[in-house]
C-alpha cells in the first residue's frame, strides 16, 4: 500500500461554479442542438477549443507547449527541473454528433484540480514537491483519423510520428495538412510523466446500476480492429442478372451478421462492431462496387481475441465467396490488453475513501489516452458516472455533482503528489 | 402491321466521323480514368455538357427550349405547325463512376441521325412530314435525386412539378436549387410527342450472348422502391455491452441478406438490391444509430412485386426485432410493367430488318425516359450492345460499329416519319 507520508490536514478547494462555467464555455466549440457535440480532431471547432484552452492555460500562468502531433501540455513548473511530474488531462475532440462530456471533462476538471491547488499553495504556503502537466491529445476519438489515440501514442512511442501524420480523413487531408491548417504543429516533446492520471466519464451504466459514484479502471482490454474491403464488380441494378452480380455490400452484410454472432458465443467476454461502413459508389441503382467495413474486436483475454480473429478472417472468406465477390484487408491496427498502474489505482481507492466513497473496479473497453501511456508511465483512469450508461450521443450526460465529485477526488490525488513527491516510488 | 407508304429508295446518311466525334466531346465533362464517368445531374459537370449540347442545337438551326424540370429540347420545325411531333433523346447525366454510353449515346446519336435527316432533305428536296424534338431529359439516373426518371416523370405528368423540383441531394441542395445554379430552369412546356424513340446501350449481355446487333425494348418491368431506415441508438463500441445495443446497420445488414433471398426464391422473375447504404453516424468506434437502405424491388409480373412487397414488409419488422431497433418506411416509389408501342416495336423490327438483322425483343428492367412517357406518347427503346453486358461502370463500352449502326436505324426509323407523317396512325 501507499505510505503517504503526511496527511492534508485540508485539501485544495475545487470551484465548482467555475468548473461548471468552463464546460459550458468549451460546449460552444462544435455544440449542436439537443447537447449534440461535433468537434472533429484539429476541425476548426477543435481550434476554437484548442484556443480556449491555450487562454486558459497563460491566463493562469501555465507554459504551453505543442509537439508535433498537435498534443497541448500545459506545465506548471513550481517544484524545480528535477521534479517529478504528474500529467492529467485527456482530450477535446469529439464524435460526430457525439456528447460534450467525453474527452472534454477530463481536461476541464484537470484545469479546475490544478487551479484548485495553486491556489491551496498560495493559501498554505506549501512547497509543493512535484510539477504539473495538463494535457490535450490530439485525435483520441478515431472519428476524423484512424486508429484513435494518434496523439497519445506517437507520444508514448506505440506509433512513430511520421506514420500518424500521414493518416488521411475521408476527404484525403492528412493530419499533417489539418494540423498546419489550424496552426497546431509543434516541435515540443515527447513529454514522459511520472505519472498519469486521466478522469473521465464511465461511458457505461455499472456504478448506476450499483448506486455507486466512483469507479477506477483498472483493466483495459486489447483490441483488434479490421479496416477489410469487399470487392465486386458495379452494375445497373435494374437488367444485370442476379446471377451475374458481384455485390460488395451483400458481402459486408453477411459478415456483419457473423460479427454479432462471434460475441453471441463468446458471451460477455467479446464486443464486437462494424460502426462504419464505405460504400461505392453508394447510388440506389448501382450493385456496390466495394464496401469497406471498419470492424472492432475487444476483449480483454487474449486468447478470446486470437478466436475472434481466426474466425473473422475465416468468415470474410466465405462472406465474400457467397456473394462472389473478393476482399482485401486493408489495414490491422492492435491494441493489447493489460493493466493499470497498480499504486494509481491504489491512491485513487485510498483517495475515494477519503471522501467516504468505495470504489468500483472497472475494465475501460473504449480505449484512453492513458492506455496508450501506460506504454512509458504509470497511468490510471479514474471515473464518475454517465446517466444510463450513455456515450458518443447527443444525450450523454454527467450530473453536475458528480462532476463536481470527480475533480475533486482529482484534485485530492494531485494534491498528495504534491505534498509528498513521487508517491508511486514508495509503495510496497 | 405498318404500312410504310413509300419506301425510301435512300436513306439518309449518319456521318459517322462526326458521331464519333461528338461522343468524345460530350465525354470530356465529367471524364475520368479508365473510361469513368461522373456527371451527377445538375452538377458542374452536367452543366458543362448541357452547354454543349444548347451550342450543338443552335448550331444546327433547331430552336432550344427549356422546360422548369431542366429537360431540354432542340425542335425542327420545318413541317409547319399542325404536323407531328417526333422526338428521340436521352439523358446526358451518368451514375458516380458510371460509363459514358449510358444515355449520352441516346442523345448524341439522335443529333446525328437528325443531322443526318437534314442533310438528306436538303440534298433530295422531299419535303418533311413531321417536326423533330431532340431531347436531354434531366436526371434520369437517380443517382443524385431520387427517384430517377424525374424529368420525364414531370413531363409526362406522372409526377408533380413541386414534388420534383423539391427533391434534395444527399447535402441538401434541392432540384430547384440545383437547376438554379447552372441556369437551366425554364418555363418550356409540356411537351407532347406522337412518337419517342429512345436509343441507349443494351446495358446486359442478351445480344452478345446470341450474337445479335439489335434489340428493342418491347416490355418494361414494374419496380417499387423503398428508402427504410433502422433506426437503433448510438454509443460507444467499446464499452457497451453487447446485449444493450441497437444496432442500426446490423438491422440493415439482416436485411440486406433477407433481400437476396427473396430473388433466390422467386427465380429470374424478381431483381432486388440495395444500392445506396446511408449509416450514422459512420465512425468506427460508435454503434450505428441509422442506417437508411434503398431497397429496390424489380419484376414484370405485378404478383411477383406484390409478394416481394409482402416480404419486405414482413422482414423488416423481424430483422428490426433481431437487432433490438426501430424502423420507418421513408418514402415508396411504385412504377407499373408495362408495354411499350407496339407499333414502334413493329417498325424498329421493319427498319432493322432492312438492314439485313434481326431484332431480339427484350424487356427492359432498368428505368428509362422512354417508359416514362407511355403514359403520354407513343414510345419505344431501341438497343445496340454493350461489351460484356456492363452497364453503370467505366469499362462500360459500346462499339464504334455498333454506335454506328444504332444511329443508322434510329435515323431510318425517324426517316419513315419524316416520308410519311404519322405512320403509328396507319397501323391495323
Amino acid at each position: 500500500m501507499l505510505e503517504t507520508r503526511s496527511e492534508p490536514a485540508s485539501l485544495p478547494e475545487v470551484d465548482a461554479e467555475a468548473l461548471h462555467r468552463m464546460m459550458e464555455e468549451v460546449s460552444v466549440f462544435g455544440g449542436g442542438p439537443g447537447g449534440a457535440m461535433t468537434r472533429l480532431t484539429l476541425s476548426r471547432e477543435d481550434k476554437a477549443a484548442r484556443d480556449w484552452l491555450a487562454n486558459w492555460l497563460k491566463n493562469s500562468g501555465l507554459r504551453l507547449e505543442i509537439d508535433p502531433m498537435g498534443n497541448m501540455y500545459g506545465f506548471l513548473d513550481w517544484a524545480g527541473p528535477d521534479a517529478p511530474l504528474v500529467m492529467s488531462g485527456s482530450h477535446l475532440d469529439s464524435q460526430p454528433n457525439g456528447g460534450r462530456f467525453d474527452g472534454a471533462y477530463g481536461v476541464i476538471a484537470a484545469c479546475a484540480a490544478i487551479d484548485a491547488i495553486r491556489k491551496h499553495v498560495a493559501r498554505t504556503g506549501i512547497a509543493p514537491k512535484v510539477n504539473f502537466c495538463i494535457v490535450n491529445w490530439t485525435n483520441e476519438e478515431g472519428a476524423r483519423f484512424q486508429p484513435s489515440l494518434l496523439g497519445s501514442g506517437v507520444n508514448a512511442g506505440e506509433l512513430t510520428l511520421d506514420f500518424a501524420l500521414a493518416r488521411k480523413d475521408g476527404d484525403g487531408i492528412s493530419v499533417n495538412q489539418a494540423l498546419d491548417d489550424i496552426g497546431y504543429a509543434g516541435t515540443f516533446g515527447p513529454v514522459i510523466p511520472d505519472a498519469l492520471i486521466e478522469l473521465h466519464i464511465e461511458g457505461s451504466a455499472e456504478l448506476e446500476k450499483k448506486g455507486m459514484r466512483f469507479a477506477v479502471f483498472n483493466r483495459f482490454w486489447g483490441n483488434v480492429k479490421y479496416r477489410l474491403a469487399f470487392i465486386g464488380r458495379q452494375a445497373h441494378t435494374g437488367p444485370t442478372p442476379m446471377a451475374e452480380r458481384h455485390d460488395a455490400l451483400l458481402a459486408a452484410a453477411y459478415l456483419i451478421a457473423e460479427l454479432k454472432g462471434f460475441a453471441d458465443q463468446a458471451g460477455i467476454d467479446l464486443h464486437t462492431s462494424c460502426g462504419r461502413l464505405e460504400v461505392y459508389p453508394n447510388s440506389p441503382n448501382v450493385v456496390p462496387g466495394e464496401a469497406v467495413m471498419f470492424i472492432e474486436l475487444r476483449s480483454a483475454k487474449p486468447a478470446v481475441l486470437a478466436r475472434a480473429e481466426a474466425q473473422l478472417n475465416e468468415k470474410a472468406d466465405l462472406c465474400a465467396k457467397k456473394a462472389d465477390v473478393g476482399y482485401e484487408v486493408r489495414s490491422i491496427d492492435r491494441r493489447r490488453a493489460g493493466n493499470m498502474d497498480e499504486g494509481l489505482v491504489a491512491l485513487a481507492q485510498d483517495t475515494a475513501a477519503g471522501f467516504g466513497l468505495e470504489t468500483l473496479l472497472l475494465d475501460t473497453i473504449g480505449g484512453h489516452d492513458a492506455v496508450s501511456m501506460t506504454a512509458i508511465s504509470p497511468a490510471v483512469v479514474i471515473a464518475v458516472p454517465s446517466v444510463g450508461g450513455v456515450i458518443h450521443h447527443p444525450t450523454e450526460f454527467t450530473t453536475p455533482e458528480d462532476r463536481l465529485l470527480g475533480a475533486e477526488i482529482l484534485s485530492a490525488m494531485l494534491w498528495k503528489f504534491c505534498l509528498n513527491g513521487n508517491i508511486l516510488k514508495t509503495m510496497d
